[in-house]
């Protein structure tokens, strides 16, 4: 998918909610424990009562990882059933990659080619050469760490590199890269102050926004610091829509949590566009 | 496996080496294409051929999530063949990951529980609550990122904040963190030089080595500027070893390759202890 496209998708869909499936066993409703594969049928219960209300759907990797072939196996199952019944969907392979340039082109195979998703999250820390070969890919987006919603953030991000902060340093380097059009960036909402600054160095650069919801991170207060003119923000929502229930309406409960993210959101992009 | 058990390897082997398991189906001998399972045949005979000489073993998780199911059928695989067969092995999943505490949990689970590694690397940049949920295991070991092999180690990594490169920054806050007894570190062999003050900070952690061989990095280097009363070095070589021959008898000369390695190895050792 092309940014343009999905800056289609944010004005027919009047959203830019990013639902991030973090699908832990212990934390879906118990029936579904019963079916062969819970994480997959929860996900596509989720996904079938969301994806008018969203423009994005974030797996994140490491719940899938931690139920080893099995978990695999769902998460294959679940991006091929958003790009086969929802192919306008936006994907993003929550994953935190990042190593050195032959086996980063591993990671970017495993998550652009055979998975097939539109974009990755990856690490900043190894440099150009690990970030490179996920940028070679037509039309794959690769969205990297820059100032994340953890607490952890303030250990080494926002420290001072010749008077400026490491994020920042991040964003103006990897500005720098080759194809580095096909860069978006991950800020958390827990820092909306911290947008105002980071727009001054990527104006145009979609951002993913985790932390709104369980996180503490607030929808209104980021798009007044951080929107651009295409909006340029993808604000992800996971627990506090996936998990809404507990019971069996717990896709029905996702989708009314999922609608008034999207209501406050169809309020600003009608007075964007 | 306990530091000390791991100690005992490398005076009992009179070796510190780790071999890499970068299997690329590009890169083995054809002749395995035809077997159901390339990637798990051709560890298992590198393996076989090369465990008397090795105290570790370190897939590359980027290599098998690169096949997908398939792939991820084959590291399973593979580390149940090394811990049953050889469990005097230290095992590295050089999976690099790092993410929100809730998140990294999950990756710890898969790494540390799943698939029973004893030891995962993981990547700085989130800070403390990405690291901890690792460190957390009680006999297993966190290898974070410090000074990486590539060149793209030079865009951040050397950075001076307040007067000091970042990787030396990570090392001394990370040395605070709880459990900090478990982490090991990853710092390139093509560094050999920065060995000396990276020792002055953390003399006693045992410390990766990758990029000696395909990278350009030197043995007797790293060993004369690294190495503490314990060795304290675990030196990777992956294609130098693995890929030595692309013919049937590619197990046997990467048995070749690690001899020449541990025998080198051997004469530091007996030095030393």
């Amino acid at each position: 998918m092309t940014t343009q496209q999905l800056i289609e998708q944010i004005k027919i869909k009047k959203s830019f909610l990013a639902v991030g499936l973090d699908v832990d066993l212990d934390k879906i409703p118990p029936h579904l424990l019963e079916l062969e594969d819970p994480i997959f049928e929860f996900n596509k219960a989720i996904i079938d009562a969301t994806h008018d209300l969203c423009v994005a759907y974030k797996p994140n990797i490491a719940f899938f990882e931690a139920y080893g072939i099995k978990g695999w196996m769902a998460l294959q199952k679940t991006i091929n059933y958003i790009n086969d019944t929802y192919p306008d969907i936006f994907t993003i392979a929550d994953a935190k990659r990042g190593d050195i340039g032959n086996t980063s082109s591993m990671y970017a195979k495993a998550f652009f080619e055979d998975l097939n998703f539109d974009s990755v999250t990856v690490a900043p820390y190894m440099g150009k050469d690990s970030v490179e070969p996920f940028l070679a890919f037509e039309n794959k987006h690769t969205i990297m760490l820059a100032l994340t919603s953890n607490e952890g953030a303030f250990d080494f991000q926002t420290l001072l590199v010749d008077g400026k902060e490491l994020y920042k340093q991040v964003l103006e380097t990897s500005k720098t890269w080759k194809n580095s059009e096909n860069l978006m960036y991950v800020v958390g909402a827990t820092k909306a102050e911290y947008f105002t600054e980071i727009r001054k160095i990527i104006p145009d650069s979609f951002i993913l926004v985790p932390g709104v919801g369980a996180q503490g991170g607030s929808l209104s207060e980021v798009c007044k610091y951080g929107m651009n003119d295409n909006i340029g923000l993808l604000i992800n929502s996971s627990r506090g829509i996936i998990y809404a229930s507990k019971g069996t309406d717990y896709a029905e409960k996702a989708r009314a949590e999922a609608l008034k993210m999207q209501q406050e959101m169809a309020e600003i992009v009608r007075l964007k566009f």
